[in-house]
């Protein structure tokens, strides 16, 4: 008879490991705190869009679901479109290689797009509006309320927690001995606004294929400490998150601090007059939508006696500033599917290879995405920030097998993410060397051309001494 | 009318502050969850010895505790005995100052001491078998079992969480949005076992007034990555503590490995053997005690709408290798009790000043007590280390004013802890040039007292350039 898992979260995390437990021959019960969004229709919460990117696709496509999920519910961004405080535009590609992209992706329906996957799975069930109440760790079992209002009991094989940032199966872990956990928020916080439809705004509708702005590229307004940024929805419609303290020193602004409709209008036509134009709900959207918060969650260990584990987010959140919360938790799908097939009768040595595999890693992305908040809101404005981009990508594009930029590899590749946070260091170790020699007014001095050979030069000198 | 302050938890630091509350005139009242101590006697838990140094001193000073308590709890500890494997003892003065002596108490005597005190304060109930169950953060409000089986709901003016480590307060202050939480546990464990008393043993009872070993220093066996401490009590008798990973690799050994008392014996004898002789009931107190953790945990905010606040080990349990936690704890009783009396009518700003005068501080002990964890079981054995303590008390000897070691501001002044991690880093540095210039070998080149002018002479040549 095949084993049982029991799956706590029908989240991105767990409606994909369902799907891959079922493929391996188990039977799977997956249980949700939400009501089921077949039914419903989709409640958002608080949901950042998503950049689906290589690692999320790999894991995608492990069992067949990356094209289904690219042809309905992505756009592609291959780059960047940097919006100035006077309205000026600066596109920078993401990788010197144009294929590369990131998709923008809706939670919602990429969450139903999976349940859909999961539930057609042979030994599936799915039971919604199903709260996670307890763990038994050693037999291992759960218990959920279920819609009748009655509690369940329900014993497994393997029960695996993809309950998300506060996540009941860990808070059960955390009351074992020697847990270690940790929670920590960023003083910034967030809060959704939007930007409609060309059509809508009675725009140009075939100027951006119906949207107002570029589709094609990830919008930041980098206002130091605070930032904007926008991702296209299949609708046409742009989801705009905006990052800034909850308080200031002062407290006369930040998120909190905002109230009346002429302080959000006057300090967005302020800072982001270009976006506002577009915001026709603004004011509304700022009052009506909550300011959520941001949080690191790192722990250890990720398994407890090869009974339960952990995956995702319920393991190891991370803000949302480099886009690989999603991708991050669909690798360890990836992983704990290959760890148990590689250990078939021993789960103990299962969960155990999963989460050393996967620890280093999570820990590698939660650094990355910390630092790339201070990039995106600040850094990415700025010329010599610009500079070190064009630096990179040209030795990028001239030297692909020796030179691979941290973003290539943590966005376009699945190498390892301790791996491209470690390599990402290195190269830019030898790009502020590169730069010392070759500045800036190279670039004009020279032209482009005679520019990027003496910037390969100087690199490849460098490198060989 | 006076304001009702509820204390939740009576361990030594919920007594102490119920003791100073009453004298600012508060109403107090005190619930905790263990039984009455001073009816059922002291169940001891998991307990390492404290040692009572300058600031728990202080804390006990400001409701005029000092004197009762060093003159029917405390033994003086001037110093460490380091044993080493072949049994050889060298004794390390803590100060230059031989009136600087950290004090053994024993943890349930001092805490009945304390519980007396507040019991006999006006103003003051206390409510022992009595778990909080939950807490109102914005009545405020706790709820507790109480003794009868019912539960009972409190209002308060302030709810202060004094219970420990895991404390249900901080629970429930970790519910809301953004507080910062974080428990790291060590790989290592700890054991306690005992040294009987010299009559006990049948050994000579006027070497060491009735102990087996000197009871004026604190015992040492340092061992590299394992060390045993014992301090004694007033009975005659030391509790020694032993600090072991739980598992080593291979599994060999470690507290969880050793389990025969064959096994138990022969480690003992081959790693600790003058003290194996004198633990006539090692093998039984090995194998009855638990193997317990140790954790540091760290947390912010510590006050909640200026209505509930943490203190102590609620808010920074620290690992005990500096035998800080308790003296932290008391205080933090003083820095409270002084905000709340200087902003007597605004609960938000006296909280507030408290969490941000004690939160840096309890994250420098915390950082020290787990940097001193090397020094004990590694560093203290070590002939470098010794050399580099001789310099140190040479010069704080001879220059009282301007060289204040970093064990003597921690234990023997009230410096806060944030300025004296610092002020200890930089004093390293300077004794690390020093010492380049005035090595160990010049000690017996030029004889004590030519030697220790050298060590003054270059310190203060260093210091002026």
């Amino acid at each position: 008879v095949s084993k049982h898992v029991v799956i706590v979260g029908a989240g991105l995390a767990g409606s994909l490991l369902a799907v891959y437990m079922a493929r391996a021959g188990w039977r799977v019960t997956v249980f949700e705190r939400r009501g089921d969004p077949r039914a419903r229709g989709y409640v958002g919460g608080r949901s950042i869009n998503l950049a689906l990117s290589a690692r999320g696709l790999a894991g995608l496509a492990g069992v067949g679901l990356d094209r289904v999920v690219m042809e309905h519910d992505a756009i592609a961004m291959p780059g960047r479109m940097i919006h100035a405080v006077d309205g000026a535009l600066t596109y920078q590609p993401y990788s010197s290689n144009p294929r590369d992209a990131i998709n923008s992706v809706s939670r919602g329906g990429l969450n139903l797009t999976l349940i859909r996957a999961a539930a057609a799975c042979e030994g599936v069930s799915m039971h919604f509006d199903s709260p996670c109440l307890d763990v038994y760790l050693d037999a291992p079992a759960a218990v959920f309320a279920s819609q009748s209002g009655h509690t369940v009991r329900v014993e497994a094989d393997l029960i695996v927690g993809t309950d998300g940032a506060f996540s009941a199966v860990r808070n059960r872990l955390m009351k074992t001995d020697r847990f270690d956990y940790s929670q920590t928020y960023l003083e910034h916080g967030y809060k959704e606004l939007m930007i409609p439809s060309a059509k809508t705004l009675g725009m140009d509708e075939q100027r951006f294929g119906g949207f107002a702005i570029d589709p094609a590229a990830l919008h930041i307004w980098p206002r130091g400490s605070a930032m904007m940024i926008a991702l296209p929805n299949r609708d046409h419609t742009f989801t705009c998150t905006l990052f800034w303290p909850f308080e200031s020193a002062g407290g006369t602004v930040g998120l909190h601090a905002l109230r009346s409709a002429d302080d959000i209008r006057g300090h967005f036509e302020k800072h982001y007059n270009d976006a506002a134009k577009i915001m026709p709900t603004l004011v509304e959207d700022y009052q009506r939508n909550p300011s959520s918060s941001l949080v690191t969650v790192r722990c250890y260990p990720w398994q407890h006696g090869g009974k339960v584990a952990l995956l995702g987010d319920a393991c190891h959140a991370v803000v949302p500033f480099y886009g690989q919360g999603m991708n991050c938790a669909f690798e360890d799908c990836v992983c704990l599917d290959r760890c148990l097939r590689e250990h078939p009768s021993d789960q103990m040595a299962a969960l155990d290879a999963y989460q050393r595999e996967r620890k280093p890693n999570a820990d590698a992305i939660a650094q990355m995405a910390l630092d790339n908040f201070i990039e995106m809101r600040d850094k990415v404005g700025r010329a010599e920030f610009l500079y070190k981009k064009k630096v990179e990508q040209t030795l990028h594009a001239a030297l692909p097998e020796r030179v691979h930029p941290q973003y290539n590899l943590v966005s376009f590749s699945t190498v390892p993410y301790a791996q491209a946070l470690k390599s990402g260091r290195e190269l830019d170790a030898k790009l502020e060397r590169v730069i010392a020699q070759v500045p800036a007014s190279e670039l004009e001095k020279l032209g482009k051309e005679a520019w990027a050979k003496r910037v390969v030069k100087t690199f490849v000198a460098q490198s060989a001494s």
